[in-house]
């Protein structure tokens, strides 16, 4: 393990209140101190670094100059909260992020009074203050509500509805715009720490008439992403109108790595905001850490490293991950097929469409973050003779539900969903959990759903989106590697609605929908040496279903047992409501379900989530055992 | 029937490109014509009339300038659709409207290729459009997309989200808004006209500084809802500013009630246009229909009525709807718990939240159309220590689903969401059918999932979720009338996770969740008759699930039935999930689940719906007795 940092001032701080008896001097050195031990730490857990690196000083300034946890302040998306969680008496757990048993990555209101909404997916900060502002002024818990929330986020649509709403109520609120994607020259830097100091005792409309002149100083956008986001914010900069259109007051824009800058516009806003108020910070993401700096995606997510050279511990991966595979699989089908065209919601990288955009640079589409509308998009881009395929991450789809159904499945729309992360994702824990996906889609009539039992299935689920255009057809698969089969040379569309045998039995079928399946053949193998022959299946589709498969497996063995990477209301739902309607009941069968139970899981690797969610190889064979009526020893908990 | 309008202009139009035969003058007539027909027709079928006469130039203008159906017009929200309907095509059904077997209310692919994307819910007409512009793009369908979006729809995230990539990709397209709730002055609209006819020749920029001197002109504006839309509004008119900075050309604002404005804008438009540009048209709901224009909702939504006098045929009502009954209740809750607060996305009418809003107006929140607002907005509410009705009809919860998930359930925060028209929900048709709730919500840890079998059954719910802190809980109620059952005093909460028998028999067991408890206790008349006696159980709740109840039906039963307004993977499911994991089906159970079918149902009455879905007492009865093995004449269809 790396030596710990030197942290004279920050070991006298175990709570926010401790802030309040250090000088401004002592403030800088904190946030040094401070900075060091969030690399210390993140250099042993691995986990999200550059967002935090950026928010350092802000993080010290706004402990220095709210109240907290009387005062709230909500971090968006919460990636960034590791220097906040520090400061916040969790510091000495702070080196168990994101494992199990441990912090979580994100903010997290059973973790801590300091957290005082959770998050983990974007854009949700503004709407929470601004809950807890009108809270307050109903006689409810009483205090101030500071969102912090990063340019990317604000892009989405649901901060716009929030701004909206909270420019027309008029009560005092802070958004601080942590805008991470500019960087800050010194020259505009030093200028900007002299208007702040010069201003920050004068009122507001002369601080930004000031402010005006700075921002033809500024640097171009040096980064990809949101890069329309970035312009919006260049306009805003000059007087922040787009805000003030929105009945916000505009502060900014600072730099958000000076707190001779932070605290006085801070110390400023906090003592005469009389409504609501945007505080315009300027940071860089990965900042003060050179190999966080200098990396593509400034340091912002990574595996445990060494502190000196910033290298990463590098697992050895034995097969793809389902996402290259997803990616190269798409490349290949659209090289043979024009109409073929790809949307993301900002995450190119973590879909694999990156790839996808380097080859056809024209025919992907990053929206930004923006679900609904990637939905939508998607939709027209079908209805105008394209092949879209919109790829979304499980538990952001849910962003984009009612597009889903509205745009695309009334309309039979023929969309290619392809829904990464499917089922457990660990250590980002249950709020990227894909557990609703089935569930919420299946139901959707004329839908095709799919899941893929591995790597190779998800090459052809890719050809089968490909080839289907009489509606709309979604396929999942999970986070990780593959299982390392072979791989086929290319993508065979599979027939609509046809499941497969992967391993023939009696007495017991497991009929598998996704990659649960390895396990299934695990747990028939260890049921083979107690003697027990068991079928055990690959369903491919929740809908339709092959409804000649299910049948035959549930009339021909005494038990029938569904698996999936999902909560109830899915696959294993579906297939009952065929049993119950074809009569199969009547007589009696041993059915039973297994799905994601019925709470949410905490961050783990996924294997140890899914030994709590029941659904490893060993808890399937007891199940089986438990529904044979066979007792033994170590059976279903 | 009143008298048919004489219309000799618009008889000599029968698709759009009649319109390019027409001189300016002939438009004139022909959208007075126009205006004459819609009316006539509305007085007949009943529907959206306001929104439609709002847009009767625009609709004429649209379709002269632009070569539909080549190119795109997608109308937001779509009930303002039925002068587009009655010029391309449909106008010898357009007294079909919103029937069993007419024409939609709303736009619709599968009826026209003149509605390239049909809508019903509102603000995805510019993701759709920019879709249909890169699809062009890419070697796709030909032609210019054009969405009209009105002030309200505007609002919405999704909109925001759509402009803010339609500027970053700078295509040509056109986003009409609809400006319909600022009133014309006469002097402003004869300015804007004649500088119309001055500018639209010279560059738009010149033409947009002219523009700006008119706004100082306007009147305030007029109406309620959506008021900070409308601030908004109004800095963009100066300049259209923030359109500007989402990369958007702006033009506008202009009189959309003056022809003489709206041709020559939209040609030049047509002719020039090289990227994203935006016209704001101002309108006047109702427009030029007196009744309408004198009503306080500018006649959004009429019954049938006199074309003279503008009296709409009222029927009769036996029972409160059950939306006042949900109003009254909250109502008589928040006089006894200060922190009962509610929250509605631009729905206050729809919701009966106009009700509580004028007995607490400090208590009410109307956020606009945000339903993903929505949801975060109560969830930090919760958080403050309030105890927020988040009111929101099933379809439209969709919206904030992965709010729903993230923001609410994975905190366990307690929001209670009224979920008004659950269920099918008659003329509006499959876009407004709340098919999905109990599957999407009943799988979400922590959450109670109620509904309501009738009004009395609904106050006691309403109490139940005032009584419950511990976490989420929903519950939901149809649309329309109660069946008119004797009212409780006040209501008492239930017994969480508890249902109730209603009727005791033998044999078999129908369990109902929501409203079809009055179809089950029919067909158990029914049944009666044949001398089979069967049990009619009120589950109540989806979740938790009385497991005592549902365990003792199946087991003192031959045959158990559960019914639901819902699809697959809610209520249903839930309790097979649970039989099975019991051991029911292992000895054998005629077990049924009894769920909306896997068709999007068209819009007809709500009983010809349900009877359609096969969840009426008739099909109920028939069930039992298929189940039964009893065979019937005119059974099971």
């Amino acid at each position: 393990m790396t030596d710990r940092p030197k942290t004279p001032v920050l070991d006298r701080v175990h709570l926010p209140a401790d802030l309040k008896r250090l000088t401004d001097r002592e403030l800088h050195q904190l946030a040094d101190e401070l900075r060091a031990e969030t690399i210390s730490a993140v250099s042993v857990t691995g986990g999200h670094l550059g967002a935090g690196l950026g928010v350092v000083e802000l993080t010290v300034a706004l402990h220095a100059v709210f109240d907290t946890p009387r005062d709230k302040i909500i971090w968006d998306v919460g990636h960034q909260c590791y220097p906040h969680k520090i400061l916040t008496g969790r510091r000495d757990r702070i080196r168990t992020l994101r494992t199990e048993g441990g912090l979580s990555g994100f903010t997290k209101r059973s973790e801590s009074p300091y957290d005082p909404f959770g998050a983990a997916h974007s854009s949700t900060s503004i709407s929470a203050a601004l809950g807890f502002v009108c809270a307050a002024d109903l006689g409810g818990d009483p205090g101030d509500a500071v969102a912090v929330i990063g340019d990317g986020s604000m892009s989405a649509g649901m901060a716009f509805e929030a701004m909206n709403n909270a420019g027309h109520l008029k009560k005092r609120l802070f958004v601080i715009l942590n805008d991470n994607e500019m960087s800050i020259a010194p020259p505009v830097g030093a200028l900007s720490a002299y208007l702040s100091r010069l201003y920050a005792g004068a009122p507001f409309q002369e601080f930004k008439s000031a402010a005006k002149g700075m921002v033809s100083l500024l640097p171009e956008p040096f980064q990809e992403g949101a890069r329309r986001a970035k312009e919006m914010l260049k306009g805003m900069a000059v007087g922040g109108t787009l805000f003030e259109e929105l009945g916000f007051s505009y502060l900014g824009p600072i730099d958000g790595h000076d707190l001779d800058q932070l605290l006085p516009v801070l110390r400023t806003a906090h003592a005469r905001a009389t409504g609501p108020m945007l505080i315009h910070v300027l940071t860089k993401k990965g900042k003060g850490y050179a190999p966080a700096e200098r990396a593509a995606d400034k340091g912002h997510a990574t595996g445990k490293f060494d502190v000196l050279t910033g290298q990463q511990a590098k697992a050895i991966s034995n097969a793809p991950s389902y996402t290259k595979v997803f990616a190269q699989s798409l490349i290949r089908e659209a090289e043979a097929d024009s109409r073929i065209v790809a949307v993301t919601a900002a995450m190119p990288d973590g879909t694999g469409l990156n790839l996808f955009a380097d080859r056809f640079p024209k025919r992907c589409f990053d929206v930004g973050i923006a679900e609904q509308h990637a939905v939508t998009f998607s939709a027209g881009l079908a209805a105008g003779g394209m092949k879209p395929f919109c790829a979304i991450y499980s538990t952001f789809l849910q962003r984009g539900y009612d597009q889903v159904v509205h745009d695309v499945a009334i309309q039979r729309l023929p969309v290619r969903f392809a829904i990464d992360r499917a089922g457990l994702v660990g250590a980002d824990g249950a709020t990227h959990a894909g557990s609703f996906d089935v569930a919420f889609l299946a139901n959707l009539p004329g839908i095709v759903v799919m899941a893929a039992a591995d790597e190779a299935e998800l090459v052809h689920m890719v050809a089968t989106a490909a080839a289907h255009d009489a509606g709309p057809i979604a396929f999942r698969y999970p986070r990780g590697e593959g299982v390392g089969c072979e791989m086929p040379a290319k993508g065979v569309p599979l027939e609509i609605g046809r499941g497969r045998v992967i391993r023939e039995g009696s007495r017991v079928a497991l009929l598998s929908f996704g990659t649960r399946l390895a396990e299934a053949l695990k747990a028939a193998e260890a049921l083979a040496a107690r003697g027990m022959t068991a079928t055990v299946a690959d369903a491919r589709f929740a809908k339709p279903l092959d409804r000649d498969l299910i049948l035959n497996l549930a009339r021909n063995h005494e038990a029938l047992i569904t698996l999936e990477e999902g909560a109830v209301g899915g696959f294993g739902s579906h297939v009952a409501q065929l049993l119950a309607e074809e009569g199969v009941f009547d007589s009696g069968l041993k059915y039973r379900s297994m799905v994601l139970p019925d709470i949410f899981i905490d961050q783990a690797s996924p294997e140890a989530m899914y030994r709590v969610a029941g659904l490893d190889a060993a808890r399937i064979e007891a199940k089986v055992l438990d529904t044979l009526g066979i007792a033994v020893v170590g059976k279903r908990a």
